[in-house]
């Protein structure tokens, strides 16, 4: 079913505009509060990949000095192209999860984004590297102060959300929202419509002073007059 | 007495600046605290309008899907040339008050900015709409998720502050300041020379080295070096 | 022992490194939470003075119009090049610690920067002033609205850690990490080695699609690549 | 309608049942988040009567040495039997609302409780005089230090909810539920047998350790059995 | 292992003796923060079962009306004598994770005691019940409106610490401390100890006016009276 | 000065009257915020000794394995009768500043109370010794775990307030009020009295239904039946 979804559209489809659909749907907690972008200007869509961070216990977490096969890089050496990392680290904002250097890596294999409950570290040369990344804030300190990671591909808790391997992301200067599955091919195509009837509103506001009474939503002639818009963008595009 | 307001002086006047020389008038409470600009740059002067969202309660709130006569459109369709809205949304963040369709309507009647005590969305379409707006956070779902408005032209609170209907806001990078009409003439003049004076002093300071004990308050020796350069400044301007 | 500390190997390292090396050290805390840049792109190195404001006590805080010998003053007025001004101001957001004109004296005197666990007021005009900011938070009330400058000089806590008088404090795009100056030398030599260490990494990683198994932290081989890229940079460089 | 509302039915129902109730009737926002009982025990059923107070206008606020006409006044002085004050102080945890002595009118008035989103003083007073207060905290300042009544009789916003002049309200000891009157007697009926079959469910469990698999909720043969001792409660009863 | 620890010496160390001890052996983050008894004066020792909640999910959450096989109920119908079960809710108090019948149930089957990283509901009823509760607060909304349970016996994220399923847990007046099967004899054996020792230096304080110069930690001279107090004490007990 | 003051009329001030009356002499913040009791029902009146914590760094902290020199013990084993601790550990809840050995030394050595800005740990074994405590928090973590003792008899920040050596503090059943010397006999004289005048008025409430108009603040009717009642109350007395 996911192979229905037609990526373009969905990639048209703002965040607040997929959690609106989404809540007419009855998923009512889809937009990752908290969570934003560490530059401005970034969108993507993607599927899913998860990580989850556990609180520091020295008796059982891995060796942060041998890392090679810990849940975070297994998570990191198998992403795939499309995907984007998101990240469960309970909110805690005092060590960074990654870094530039897992990031380059990630950009490497073809992830689109990370997305992190909790903070990074080397923001600047996250910048450089250009993987953009959503978090609730930025700490010096390498995970291993206070975190270390329980497991991967499974169910999390994200921005108050639950985040499952697969799910759709869209993220932009909103924030994150995520999309299930079962509703992805449904968003792309009414966010699509949706978002191009907005920006017809927005012009018709802007241009001829249309009031929101009349157009938001629109009342049947200002439907009518959309109709006949899109056909002609049709007939131009 | 509001028509003796001197516009252009008090849009000289900063936020910091009015801050304080309302608190020296005995009015302490005037800044909007936890309030930022969505985008950087932008400062404006008007005059309020208000709006009031509560928590959602389905029995009560108004139709979402029918919004013609809500609060909200019957404050944003009676909006005027020189207002600001400023909407008492209880600091709640888990859903956004407004989009880019509402401020590009507000914008089209000649409202100045947007001043949220909560959360807006379309925060990137609001930017290309060029109507400035601060809040406290940014979230994709629409208010009816969890809010429905209840007045408008009435007594908000707003970050920390009371606003009245028709206080003037005082709006920039710092923050957002609300100014008694009752004093707004005061502050207009006071505040547009304390800026002139203040900026006077960072340059003795940055050009000539002037200690602070010198020059900030400037002794009587800068202070007529002050009025001097005013007369200079006057005959060259 | 300060005197041996190689500042300019020093100011090649990133807080985020610094602290993961002061850790390895055993020194848990000393990335300052919560503080960020006012500007995005400063990257400063110095050494601490410190300020402690307390919250406002009428009976006893010195005549906020007579400032002149207030620790705040104090200070400002002996500020040396090279130093930055760090604030305790117990990380209270409702009053602004200070601004540009305080700014652009510091900034006179060769301050590199301030930090501050609190607010600053007149953003945009330190922007202007060019002296590089890191605070909670932004406020446009004067201090002497809710604070009186206790002490200077004297160990403070910012950002939830001790800051000395003389410490070294490197402050960039992540934020502030304090360098105790017994270790300082320390930092300056692994740090900047390591920071170059994991730009070849980076670089190996983003050209030849080295995984982090093998360089992060780099195996045998890697490290022996590292080391005669090394000479090679020394023979081009 | 309310004239229908069984209320000792209705005082037979928990705040959480009610909650669940309401929830099920799709009235999501009914349970005031973070506000707790002064003093453990007490559970009241009644009507709500509101009041809001705003941050402190020196320009506007009513004087507070003369409050006989204030909205906070003339609410407590019109309060009637069965009825419980609601008070929004927007959350402000830095001054009290009301003390004992407004507490003693009220009480004399045949006030049943006071429900507070902000702190009370005097709360050993309050004790004293045994008038039950649900509130967000305890502060020794007078509500003039940093509030002012604004209106009352009005919809208020309180621990996240809507509440309404005239909605019942139950405060027990897991907190405070608003019932909207046209829910009331409907939750009434459904809540006190609901309560009575729980009762049953509990006695099941811990004298006959049935488990929750087959108890709760009952299947048909435990729901059979319940019937049939209610019967035989009546008989006796 | 834990065969040989002795469960009668662990009970009688208190929380902050076993975070203080186990600091001592490098494992630093044991004691859950912001979690506190529901009724004062109970203390208990036993095994972690584990539970974690997600977010509200409707596409994916298990039907709350048929909870039979959900993980809560799995975990609650699994729970064995001596254990205790630490619910990981990611700290959210928007709705209560499980109330009475669920105690009572747990109660019947031997469960010592319930920790959340959440709300509870039914708090007065739970009293009754006798399970003692650790919490972060109290809701009247059942866990279905806004959480689902994910998963039971897995490693959960607990008032910011890991727990494991088969930790000990030790619960009293102080909080909730996690002691790592590993270490937990040693706990028993020193934990104890510590806790006889303490007493007899605060009975010497007490009734003999010791400074803690001199006693805490206690000089050669009052470790040898302790000890012989030790023998007096085996004697006459 | 302060011999002046008659602790036992200041002993008969409670912190709301004591916030109250300060506030009217211009001393606007000197209730804490957000320091409640430990246990209920203790009210004392003292002279503040304070002591500052400050977060751990280990290259500088005294050894707390040899405790015996540090700011915490000076401060401690000077502690003089009538003498109440306040501590500023920066509203830290993650480790208790102290526990009940260290307050079974206080309470030999006549110390009336502890304040702590922070937590406390062992608060069962607290409640035995009962010495009366009031904070914000409990935490099982000895304070070395990330604080050290910085300095004591300076001033220092607490509940968001500046209290100085030899203040005097009110602590009671609402939380703890700090009363600058210069001001405390007129608090211990007017407080007094007005604690007695809102007994009468409570009672004339109470008993014979006066409204809040006519008694709160009195007219001048009430006030001299007040007046002729504490001739009355004197004469029995």
């Amino acid at each position: 079913m996911p192979d229905d979804v037609d990526l373009k559209k969905l990639a048209m489809v703002s965040s607040p505009t997929a959690t609106h659909l989404l809540l007419k749907l009855g998923i009512r907690n889809t937009f990752l509060e908290g969570i934003k972008p560490l530059t401005s200007g970034a969108a993507v869509v993607g599927r899913a990949r998860t990580l989850r961070f556990l609180p520091m216990r020295e008796d059982i977490a891995p060796d942060p000095e041998h890392p090679s096969s810990n849940a975070q890089r297994l998570a990191i050496e198998s992403i795939a192209p499309g995907e984007i990392l998101v990240v469960d680290a309970g909110g805690y904002l005092g060590a960074g999860t990654l870094g530039d250097i897992l990031c380059e890596r990630m950009k490497y294999r073809g992830a689109l984004a990370v997305v992190v409950d909790g903070a990074v570290r080397d923001s600047a040369q996250i910048r450089e590297v250009g993987l953009p990344v959503w978090s609730k804030g930025v700490h010096g300190a390498a995970s291993s102060r206070s975190l270390w990671p329980d497991e991967y591909d499974i169910p999390i808790r994200c921005g108050g959300c639950t985040v499952m391997p697969g799910d759709y992301i869209i993220a932009d200067e909103d924030g994150v929202v995520v999309v299930p599955p079962v509703h992805a091919a449904h968003i792309a195509e009414d966010g699509s419509e949706s978002e191009r009837r907005e920006e017809f509103i927005r012009m018709k506001i802007r241009d001829e002073g249309y009031s929101t009474t009349r157009a938001y939503p629109p009342n049947d002639e200002v439907l009518a007059e959309y109709e006949s818009w899109k056909k002609g963008e049709a007939t131009r595009g």
